[in-house]
This record gives structure tokens, sequence and C-alpha cells, in this order.
């Protein structure tokens, strides 16, 4: 037998799972080359569905790319000055352009600006040598996992429901989840002492709990962790030594005032000595989200706090066998953490375009709970951040019994024949994590909002269709 | 203790090795910030050594960054109108543009463009399903090798010297690296004999060999691989069941004409069935070499030749947990293969510079190489491909000896040395494995053709003095 053949790679290879991009994803793209229209709500993809570019990041990176036409006379005439500025310095930082590999860390002078915008973020000193620029912040939380874990008895653990990167990447790296489950009916808020209780079942399996994932605001259900929550948290990390993982790729995408992002490390600075010295903690963003969208860029950036330099040096090490993030990405980032400011030529637009993203995103996020709620089978918390709608479905016996005949866990099910009736592409609950007898989809809130009431009432027609087919006794349940 | 505490992350991360950016780079970057001229030979990275990026590609890549300058009235006066076309077809096979996701294998159109570059190159029809992009090449090898590799017991043929990517990726995987020889007195060339041995005396220490790996052109050996000795390797790898990985970044830097590039997969072709239905073969290739020498994009891609369906879609699935390659290099690599044609608006301007770099380089390589052969202690083989020159440098004993009292290896202790007196940053033959006994360096050859003189006769200055510091009986070794 050949080493490629299925039978003999990698088992880590094959256990791993990804539904965001699973079997919904992929019927959906068959229906596409068929000629259907699709809806691709599985990922947080702003630009696949229509969201434009913010303009000024656009041209300075175009600029970069083209350093040529620095030296065009005719620049200036479509070329905004202070874009033609910004290029020129980030091109002073490189040797060589967007065309070099930096340093594996990233360009010193950009990290030096996301250190900049942290400490103005949180009020507290950052320190650039600290910041490692990435390919996107999956490739920074992988890097992380991959120091972190040595084998099956290391235990991550993980919200449920959770981002699908993390089960993917510890069972990639042949660690072990752990899971502690959100509270659906508090909002998807945590409990530590289901929490405690989750460590302690591990450990009486034989699994020391090395590290904690927090994806803040939630991903995929949206909610924003409040400082108490954050205190909390911070605390039993520092009790069980575990380092703390703060997925915050989300900050700038939070649709209500009550509860604003706060940063993980902004609130263990906070809580001052011992435990702001104590307390390990990677915390990462990315040009993907927010009112940026720039997926496909591939920028990110993880910053270390507490962590002891001869492990800092180990992930340099380890981040220079892939030779250096792309320089473009870096770009962005810089872009990202020091954006035009009052008085800029571009920042009249720059805001124009930021605000008029982030408020449509608010009000879509309002259209979408309510859509959901408006269905009496369904009810979904309001996403007060990031950018999904995480409603819980509730399935008849005799849908859950059809999808058992067809062969599906019953959220694929439902997921795939929403899917061939409507053309929206979703991702089950089962992908995140839920527990057992309660079933959830997954959508984004990114189609156009012109487009949002029709999608909702789609989804509606085809929920009350389903319904009707699988529900018993129907007068009554529809009283 | 924490989990990132130095003490008790994984072992396979502390023992990775990557000399490229290892002790010599990290010093060589603390004396440039000391305000030492430093000249990075150390990494293949031909921007940071002045090369000018090709201007097509370029353009293209700015429009596509830009949309909206498609729109302005004054586009044409600042871009050529092929670049233009081109840059609406790529946006054409996109869906958002640059800031979306791809594909995680990458845009179909662009997985196209590759195939059909492949097939006019072998004469042989490349399917597209079976072409992954990626963001470099050396993540597609990354991605391979966690394919193949289970544990320990899993043994990979690589060549020593080897480009140090493949032992840092083995060991991170937690594989075993299993060398076969390269023999420096026959102008680096293979032997079959010493690869039987390898896998033989492997298989008694229980290591399974799975996969073999070829770099050709080689780096940093710089030989070209005939055809015959392809032949040999492809019939090794059918009779011991062998995956073979194809590095074949340095498919366009090739210096001489008696041995052109020739790809492993058009070799396996010409050999016709069985054996050409049967060997898995996986090829990659980069934006970051040729004359293009874009390594900051970071654009790549591997090819699948009879690898399993089961076994492609296990790869799709963890390529898609990184969700795609970046966009830009993904279009960068489109242009690569599918660059301006006699009669395009930019071909001469296209041609004309991509011939200026190849042609300099070609005298590079023979400067370089002629330069090193002028010592008497130091002995080099022809760059015949590549971006490397891989002298050997004979030590002399006590050279030796002050070496293992600075706690040096020897060769690491000379490029010090060389990089203290001279700012030329190499790296030492160790880093890439060597025979017990002998040294080498490793210098690209990518230095400006006008700076090449005076680095070699500061080499030059500096090795004699070496010598004449550490040499016995001096009158008489000058004889």
């Amino acid at each position: 037998m050949a080493a490629l053949d299925y039978e003999s790679i990698n088992e880590n290879v094959k256990k791993a799972q990804y539904a965001v991009r699973g079997e919904l994803y992929l019927r959906a793209s068959e229906l596409q080359k068929e000629g259907k229209k699709i809806i691709f709500t599985n990922v947080g993809n702003p630009h696949a569905l229509g969201q434009k570019p913010l303009t000024f990041p656009r041209q300075v990176v175009a600029l970069c790319q083209a350093p040529f036409l620095l030296d065009d006379p005719n620049v200036g005439l479509i070329f905004p000055a202070d874009a033609i500025a910004r290029a020129k310095y980030y091109l002073g930082l490189t040797s060589g352009g967007l065309g070099a590999y930096s340093d594996s860390r990233g360009l010193p002078g950009i990290r030096k600006e996301v250190a900049e915008f942290i400490e103005k973020r949180d009020g507290y000193p950052s320190d650039p040598e600290l910041i490692y620029l990435t390919d996107g912040a999956s490739k920074g939380v992988m890097q992380i996992l991959q120091t972190i874990i040595r084998g099956q008895g290391d235990g991550i653990l993980v919200p449920v429901p959770q981002y699908p990167l993390y089960s993917a990447a510890i069972t990639l790296f042949g660690g072990s989840l752990v899971p502690y489950y959100l509270e659906e009916t508090a909002n998807w808020g945590l409990d530590i002492q289901n929490l405690r209780e989750s460590v302690a079942e591990s450990r009486a399996r034989g699994i020391t709990v090395r590290a904690m994932v927090i994806i803040n605001p939630g991903n995929p259900t949206g909610q924003c962790l409040s400082v108490a929550n954050l205190k909390e948290i911070l605390k039993f990390c520092n009790q069980e030594k575990l380092v703390l993982l703060g997925d915050e790729v989300y900050q700038q995408n939070v649709y209500q005032d009550e509860r604003p992002f706060i940063s993980a490390r902004k609130v263990l600075m906070d809580m001052g000595p011992p435990i702001s010295k104590e307390v390990q903690l990677v915390s990462f963003h990315t040009v993907s989200k927010g009112y940026w969208g720039e997926c496909g860029q591939r920028g990110g950036y993880l910053e270390m706090t507490n962590i002891p330099p001869q492990t800092v040096d180990e992930i340099y090490k380890v981040a220079s066998i892939s030779l250096s993030p792309n320089v473009p990405g870096q770009i962005f980032m810089g872009v990202m953490v020091n954006p035009p400011k009052p008085g800029d030529i571009s920042y009249d637009r720059f805001a124009r375009e930021s605000k008029g993203i982030l408020g449509s995103l608010r009000k879509r996020a309002q259209i979408m709970t309510d859509g959901f709620n408006s269905c009496r089978n369904v009810v979904c918390n309001f996403t007060e951040g990031a950018m999904y709608s995480f409603p819980q479905v509730r399935l008849p016996p005799k849908a859950i019994e059809a999808a058992k005949k067809a062969g599906k866990v019953p959220d694929v099910f439902y997921c795939l024949r929403l899917l061939e009736a409507t053309g929206i592409s979703t991702v089950p609950g089962s992908g995140f994590g839920q527990k057992d007898g309660v079933f959830h989809l997954r959508t984004t809130i990114l189609p156009a909002e012109e487009d949002m009431p029709a999608i909702m009432s789609s989804f509606k027609k085809f929920n009350d269709e389903f319904m009707e087919q699988y529900e018993d006794n129907r007068g009554y349940s529809r009283m």
C-alpha cells in the first residue's frame, strides 16, 4: 500500500472535521455549478456577499504593489496624497517591497503600529517584540496550539458551541478537546462551575487541561463577554495554570451598547499584580472581520502576554520555517490599526464607508434575529456581536426519524433541505457542538441589507412547509 | 508550571531546526541594528537584494487590489490595456475580489491556468482538480508531510545536503528523517545504491520509509537532475511504494544548457504504464523563485499525480481549516503560468525584464563559483540551477579546535567569523547536513551583479586571513 492511499494516511488528518466548509458547503458548490443561485451564509466572507472594500487601504496596498506608480506624474490624478504618503511609508519599512520575505514575525514597523493600537485600546503599553503578524488569525491559533499540544493527554478547553477551527486543529495536532458548555438560556453566558466540572472530569480521564479558548464576541453564538465574566475566567486560568487563548477577531463587530468589547488583556491588566503578571495569554486579531472583511488577504496578528522569552523564541523559530507571513496582508494590518485620522484627506470617506458597513450590520443582526424568532419552532438570541445568528430549531420527532432513515444527523438533514429549497447555505449546529437533543444552524448576517427581508421570508416559508410535513397533531400544535 | 513555559511545550517544536533563519541570521540582524552593513545571502530573497519586480504582474495585481481604478477615466494613462484586461479577467473569476476567501484549493480559473501551463510544459494533460494553490510552496510541502506522517515509525527520505524545511517539518510532525547522501565529487549526483542502503538501514531500525523528497534543481547544491537519474528514482519509488515529493521551485532557474529542467511528472508519463499510473507524486512550485522572486506574496501550488480521490478530498479538508490561500498570491501564480505573449502590449517589456534577470543570474552563478574556486582551501561545484553556491571549505585542525573551544560547530564558527569580518550573512553547511568531517557554507547568488566582484574579493580576503591564523606549517601548505 502506498503512503497516500486513504487507508494509510495520518489518522488525525482523517478525524479532523471542519463543518464550515463541510458537507453543506460541498453540496452548495455542486448546486451552484448546476446553475442554482446559492446564498453562501456558511462562512463569514463579507466581500463574497457584496460588501465593498474600504477604499483607503486598497489604495495604499495597490501603490505598494506597483511602486513604479509613485514616480508617475499622473499618479496624483487617481490616488489621494495621504494614500501615496502611506504607501511610501510602508515601502520604507521593507527591504525590497512586497516581493521580499519580511522577518518571520512580520515587519517591525507594522508590529510597532499594532502595539500602539493595543496601547490606545487598552490603556496599557504593549511590546512589539511580543506581537507576531500571521497569515490570518487561524494561522496564529494553529501555531500556538501546536506549541502547547504534546499528545492526547493534553486537553484544551473549548466553548461549545465553538468555531470548528479549534476542534479541527486540536485533532490535527493529536490533543484532546475538553468542552465547556455555553448556556443558551442565559444568552450564551459562561458558567464557571461548569468549567470546573469539565476540568475535573477530564482529569479523571487522565487528561491535563493546559489551555482555554474564549471567542469574544462569540462565534457562532454572538454574545459579548462581560468584564465580570472575563475576570472569573482569568482567575480560573490562574488557579489552574491554563494559557488563555483570546480569539478577539470580532472586536469591531458589536451591535449593542450595553456590553462593548473589552479585551482579555485589558481586564487582566486592570486586575493588577500578582495575577496580571502570571496568566499566560495569547490574543488573536485579523483583517478578515470588522468592517474590513478582507478575508482573502490573510492578515492577522497574535500578541503574547506573560509568555517566557525562551518560548517566544521557539514560536519565532517555528514561524521562520514558513519564512514570512504574506507582506500585503501585513500592510492591511498596519492600515487597520492605524486608519486615517480626522483632518487627513481620506478621513471623511473612510469614516463614511466604515460607519455605513457597521450600521448596516447592526440592522441586519436585528432583522435576522427577529425573522428567526417569528417562526414558532425557532428561538434565537440577539447577535450582540460577531457576524452570525445561531438559532435553535425545534425539530419534530418525525423529522428526526426521517433524518435517521436518510442516514443524516437531524440538523444536517434540516439544513440540506433548506439549501435545496431556498439556496441558503448554512452550517448545521452539530458542526459547532450543541447539547444532546437540541438542534441549531449557523448563518452569517452578511447578505445585503436590502436582500435580508426576502431571505428571511424564504426561510420562514421553507420552515413552515418543513414543519407542515413532519409535525404530528398539526391542528393542536398550531394553536 | 504553565503550558507555555519552555520546559512544558511540545518537544517537537523545540527540536525543529531551521538554520536559514537560525543563529547566523539572528546575529546578522543584531549587527544590522548596530549599524553594520549586512549582505543577506542566507535566504533566496531576490527583491531584498535589489532585484526589481516584473512590471506586468504588479500592474495586474495593483488593479485587482483597487478595482475602483477600472472605472477611472485616467486609468489608461498609467496602466497598459492588457494589464487592465487581465485584472478584469481575474476579478471575474472571484466572487468578491481579493477580499473574499476563495475556495480552499484556490480559484478554479487559476487552477485551470496552472493545468494548461503544466500540459504545455510536459506534453501531458493535467487536471485542475488535482492542483491546489498554496501560500508558497512551503505550505504545500507541510500539508503533504502532515498527511503522510503518522509517527516516529514513518520515515521520509531526504537528500543530504537538504533544504531544512524538510528536516524541520518532519520533526514538527513527529516523523523520522532518513538521509540519502548526494555525491559532491559527482557534481551532487544521486546514487541509487546509496538510496537502497538508506532504506534498508532504517528498516532495520524499525522505520518504514513512506516518501522520498527530491529538490530539482537542487537547494543548496544547485545540480539539475538528469532524465536517467529521474527514471531511476521513479523506479525505486515504485518498487518501494514511496510517494515522491518533487520540489521543483527552481525550475526556471537553470544556468547551463546541457541539463535543462525536466519535471518528475514528465519523466513518469514518458515511462508509460504501468508505472506512470502507479507512482504517487506530488510536485511543488512557487512565485518566490524563478525570475519572479515574489517571495513576500506567498503564492504556490501543488499538483497531485496518482493520488486516490479520497486522499485528495482529505487534503482539501485540511486546507479548508485555513480557509483559503491568500488571493493576491493566487493572481501572481496565474500571471506566472500565463505570462504576456508575443503580440501583447506588455510582451516586449516582460520579455526584456525576465531575460535580463535570468541572464544576470547566470553570470553571477559563474562569478561566484569562480571566486570560491580561486581560494586554495575551497572547492565549489558550478551552480547549474537554483539560486545558491554551496562551496566546501577545508578547515585546518587548529580552526576546528578553536571552534570547539568556542562551543561552536566548525562551519558555524567560520561563518560567524565571515559575518563579523565582511557582513556576508551565509548559512553553515551543518544546517543542511553534510558528511562527517567536511564543511560547507551556502550563499545565494543574488547580490547585484555589479557588487559581486567586491563581495567575492572580500570573501577571499577574509578566508586568506582566517587560514593564515589557523593553518599549521604555513610555509609548507602555501607551496
